[in-house]
């Protein structure tokens, strides 16, 4: 086994790149796991990523045009093809161009996918597999920030949810979360936290919530948190609140208001990431004002974190040898990084394992 | 005596790190001599100083909030005692949390005081006695600017006032000051610089200032600037102008109008610092309209040499191996950097003793 | 030979350093090929530029002032000379004081020319002969952009015209000049690119040039680029449109608009370069208001390339061990490499050959 550089993701697997409504006409520049990548959509308006580096002079394919379903380098006119060989160009030859890296590419639930790793590993199975996505039973709301952090410490950040109870104490926190204890626990490449909170009060953004689903919002409620990461990076959360005393998460539809907290989180580079933010929801899906509310309402929130993990990271990258406390509550981010860690040494392995 | 890496302060001394309306309700972060600290306000109301790092997962505290004159984390909800240990969390047993560091810190004439090297050294009676600070008979207005320079070529700056000729021509700068002589001289721990002027018209910063004070600004001035630095990095400067022939520096109050140039230099890190500036004054101390327009005036004056310092920081980074001049006019800059020297090696023998 | 860090121009050249009306009353701070200067006008009127350090403190001089055509310190009064040493300073003898360095320079054609390099080989004669400088038959205007890469990209830019018609495509770009051959030769120290299309249709801009000239714009014609570079970096560009079968390039005056791009490219640093652009023009040589048409309409146009160009350095600078393809298209900017590499190779050659 060679030495390989430190990554701190996976390679092989897919991330979400961007939502379907940000690929138009126009090509669309991202760095995604460390790669260049530019996104257009071809003839048949699917989706295509290759390198975002012309071979001709390196400039930015990104700042060309898509002419039916091809890229045009905005700068002397090389076509690129799909496969990140040159298709043509004005007035040249163009077999012998070297290629740029292609990336496989999906767009499923409204969302472009892109495997930034070894293309021969490529598996279009393991896409996950969202109940919520293209189903007519639930809507979905969300939106992106580009975030100075490592995308690790989103992770933590949404494996432990007790910070709502400070960054978020006007709209989603109360002083329960703290209080009630947290249950923690590893299901194959899955780590998962949950916690449940009886006969409490809702806060603002669930008294909303139980006010759009037509249930009263001034009477005790049993409120849930179900936390779930896999890899390579995604963190979905069951939350919700259901009229006290009625089977808590496991109450019938009718008495409660509950949705999927969508967090997909990509690596741009060691120190930020793409967070794209949602929610799921199985009530009112046809609402599209209440869509509209919900996300306005999750911008918000979310971007109350935004602050305090580009300033830990800030905190961090100045005290590089200092070790921080894995207290109960951060166990769902200890063990999800276990988990990462585990899928980045199997591909190292894999990559420098000598041929036999 | 081990190697040390090189230090351009002295860790072991009083800094000012804001003054006393900065520090209100909420945490404030600063770095001082390189450490990144919070200040707030515990419940006698008394200023502390701990570690901006919560030792839990690396939150800057100063993103924090006060309660009860307690430091509560703002992410997962930390207590940081003023002592550098965790008080409380909430769920958590505290006890074998690592502390950060604390800081000893002081409130005294109308500044908080820190000391940011060794706390087994700290020495309350090495703070400033100021004669206007706290004074009835004295008044003080000043301000604050962050200037991204090396602490020191402020202190050179303040040392040789032959640049109020060139940078501040308009307001106190005038001719006279380049053709009168210089005298330098050190006593003890202190580099002090005279320049005395006679029979001279007062400039228009010194004009106002003889209104102010009830004398005729049209009549000819004994005028004087007598620069004292002492460690670790504070300068006071006498300033005043007299009706001429009446004895100057010496004349009778009734003659003159002077005033201290206060001068608190704090290092943030090698390349920027805190500057606080001020001026007290013995005349007319109750006329807040004339300390705020004081006040005003020497804000735009010391705001005229942010530009030279940071540039000239800038040539000096790029040219790094040039040897600047040290003139007769230099001497209080070059004395007070040899005082420096002295105390942080000083500091440094302290520290890498060897044990008996 | 001794070893020399690699250098990317020529420094015993002429470079465009600012315009006449760049250079008013007061000092102006530039860097050029990487030595940070400060020009200011002596008592004759006539350009000076010395290194942009005071050998005092090392203040900026650009941010002191001309007092009777000589340089200022603006910190402390220093009075620096033509010739890098310093003249006087209040109170002190100066015949110690360290020199800096001063750099030759020249006014001709409206442009401020330096002489970055060894000094001792200053060599007016070197200094462009340019037909429409200085010319009553003639109208130049034009203007300055900073751009942030390296200045050989630029000539790449202006050596391969092709991509007029994707990054220009509203202006100067048609879809002909991708069609039409190019032609690349090297005469002496000289690289030329010529390209020439018959029979089309003017591109919006040049219509605009046929009416401003008299001629209509609705006919076919013959257009014509020809790109000479000549080191250390000036691109001079005729180009032109006639109405068709006349002879093209070689058309009578009164049947075409021919005009010269002026192209003046002058590094600043290894990843940046102040490019002086303009147009000089034969025809209606006291029209003003057609020079400031040209001018606004040309710095449209050249704004253009900008994003692509930065972009372009940023892609590289990431990708620093990829090659890029040398095309027939690009001939004239790779010639226009050799010709830099050989320059510089007799420069360095010279510098350090051992003494007989």
């Amino acid at each position: 086994m060679q030495y390989q550089p430190v990554r701190t993701w996976q390679m092989n697997a897919w991330y979400v790149a961007a939502r379907t409504e940000d690929l138009g006409q126009s090509p669309l520049g991202r760095k995604i796991c460390g790669e260049q990548m530019v996104f257009y959509r071809d003839q048949s308006h699917s989706p295509v990523a290759v390198e975002d580096f012309c071979p001709h002079r390196g400039a930015p394919l990104s700042l060309g045009r898509v002419e039916g379903g091809r890229l045009v380098c905005g700068y002397h006119g090389l076509v690129m093809g799909c496969d990140g060989r040159t298709a043509e160009m004005p007035g040249q030859r163009v077999r012998g161009f070297p290629p740029v890296k292609a990336f496989a590419t999906q767009e499923r639930y409204g969302f472009i996918w892109v495997w930034p790793g070894d293309q021969t590993k490529v598996d279009i199975e393991l896409l996950p597999k969202l109940e919520w996505g293209d189903n007519p039973d639930w809507a979905y709301g969300g939106g992106m920030y580009n975030i100075k952090c490592d995308y690790r410490l989103m992770i933590d950040n949404l494996m432990d949810l007790t910070h709502e109870t400070y960054i978020h104490a006007t709209s989603i926190g109360q002083k329960e979360i703290d209080e009630a204890p947290v249950a923690s626990r590893v299901e194959g490449d899955e780590s998962i936290t949950e916690r449940f909170m009886e006969n409490i009060l809702a806060p603002p953004f669930w008294r909303m919530a139980l006010r759009a689903n037509n249930l009263a919002d001034d009477v005790l409620v049993d409120r849930w948190q179900i936390c779930r990461f896999s890899p390579p990076s995604h963190v979905m959360i069951e939350v919700g609140v259901a009229h006290a005393g009625h089977g808590g998460y496991h109450a019938p539809s009718h008495l409660k208001s509950a949705s999927v907290v969508v967090d997909f989180i990509t690596p741009e580079s060691e120190t930020s990431h793409w967070y794209f933010w949602g929610m799921a929801r199985k009530f009112k899906p046809d609402d599209i004002d209440l869509t509209a509310k919900i996300r306005d309402g999750q911008g918000v929130i979310f971007a109350e974190d935004m602050e305090m993990l580009e300033r830990q990271q800030a905190n961090l990258a100045a005290n590089p040898n200092r070790n921080l406390l894995r207290l109960n509550i951060d166990a769902g981010g200890v063990q999800a990084r276990r988990i990462i860690d585990r899928m980045i040494a199997a591909e190292v392995f894999v990559e420098t394992a000598p041929a036999q």
